[in-house]
């Protein structure tokens, strides 16, 4: 009797046509029967955003040799959650989301579209990972990150995951020879700090335009900043818990209610 | 010697023009200087989207009496991070999100427009509360969701929160005589099953519209599910590092990679 093969849902948030779909698609290629669902046009910073007030519409395209492929006109987590409802007959068993081209390292988890689609698969019950090489290059080369997403997509159809967790993994820009090995991390604090430039319009009106610099008030060795600047790919296990559950007493203490709100 | 005013960014994902960004408006009047940034046009199910690939555009309105406002072309966290930069001479001593025609319990955290303005506004260290009311119509009533938003409000100015800690608020459907009061919570196990209805537009061509139903797996008294349906205002403290730090040490007992990789 043959085993069952692996059913693995590929998706991105820089669109169908990113060179790091494709990266992403020869990753895991030989792991399992693919389904990729993206979006049809690129949806960076998009966060976890989902469309509630508009149609979506779903096309099967031939853009990936001997692969079953849809482009999506919505979100990565319309991707994922129509791909769910719609196309995969069993639940997948991994769903890996990517290859970004550029950083989702520390507090840009918040921000990403990429990690917004594996967010949703874990939240639905699928093993998750996010990939994103630092590199915003259209013409990038994923040959690294392409070698490092098979290995930790391995790892993850082998041991499993635990329960409510997915991983995100960034992949510094150095040739796979340059490339330390896997640290496994926690996520840095860091945020951007924002410098909107103020322009004035042909008609002569205001508008701003979002710059930012990343600052990272963090100096921890057991970081992914750290991690991806001292040569590793970082793999940060990350939660859709957010309670901060140390702040629960914190608030019992310290509040000051009378009987009736307490 | 007068005492330094507070200064509180009220915003929204509703828009400018939302009932609940009114009640919330009133709720903190007379707790400090206000300014409100709000979206021009409703922004619900966004998530953390930020805007970088096109301008923004910030209006001064006139809705509110006496109080400062503008409406911003861009999702509820640009509003958050324009206001820092560009409106804000000082940094906020508070930000409030809301209040939100619906509910953001559980992991409707994620995909909230009204908590991702609070979240933005604690990355940039400004303490921060989202206030979501269980009525989804344009004309609900306010009025008890307005009185335990100035409760809270008051406590988070006097007390303050811990770092990197902000609040996801709900109230309850119910007359302000019929809340129990206020529970600190944690963030229920629950998840949106989707099942998207597939139609055909004018021109025979097929289409989605997302349905769902929003299922509980989890009976912890401790949740805010229960807390709300036990007619309690649900007080989740929320954090933005999502490491599940958990996870790191059955990562590294449990994969085997090899002496290169590792």
């Amino acid at each position: 009797m043959s085993q069952k093969q692996s059913v693995i849902l590929v998706t991105n948030d820089d669109g169908v046509t990113a060179p790091g779909l494709k990266a992403l698609i020869e990753a895991v290629r030989g792991l399992g029967r693919i389904i990729v669902v993206a979006p049809d046009s690129p949806q960076s910073g998009m966060g976890h955003a989902i469309t509630i007030a508009n149609p979506l519409r779903l096309v099967k395209v031939d853009e990936f040799e001997g692969i079953e492929a849809y482009q999506c006109s919505g979100t990565p987590a319309d991707c994922v959650k129509l791909a769910k409802d719609k196309l995969l007959k069993e639940p997948a068993d991994l769903c890996v989301s990517g290859i970004n081209h550029g950083s989702n390292s520390s507090i840009n988890v918040i921000y990403s579209g990429t990690m917004s689609a594996a967010v949703e698969a874990s939240i639905e019950g699928i093993p998750a990972i996010g990939f994103s090489l630092l590199d915003h290059n259209f013409h990038a080369d994923f040959s690294a990150a392409s070698h490092y997403a098979k290995i930790i997509s391995q790892q993850v159809l082998q041991y499993g995951l635990p329960e409510a967790t997915l991983l995100n993994v960034n992949i510094p820009r150095l040739s796979k020879e340059h490339i330390k090995g896997i640290k496994v991390c926690r996520q840095a604090r860091a945020r951007w700090e924002e410098d909107y430039d103020k322009r004035k319009d042909p008609r002569g009106e205001e508008y701003y335009w979002l710059k930012g610099k990343f600052i990272v008030d963090d100096k921890g060795q057991d970081t992914d900043e750290w991690a991806l600047q001292n040569g590793y790919v970082s793999v940060v296990p990350t939660q859709f818990d957010m309670t901060a559950h140390h702040a629960i007493p914190y608030i019992n203490n310290n509040w000051k209610l009378d009987a009736k709100t307490r």
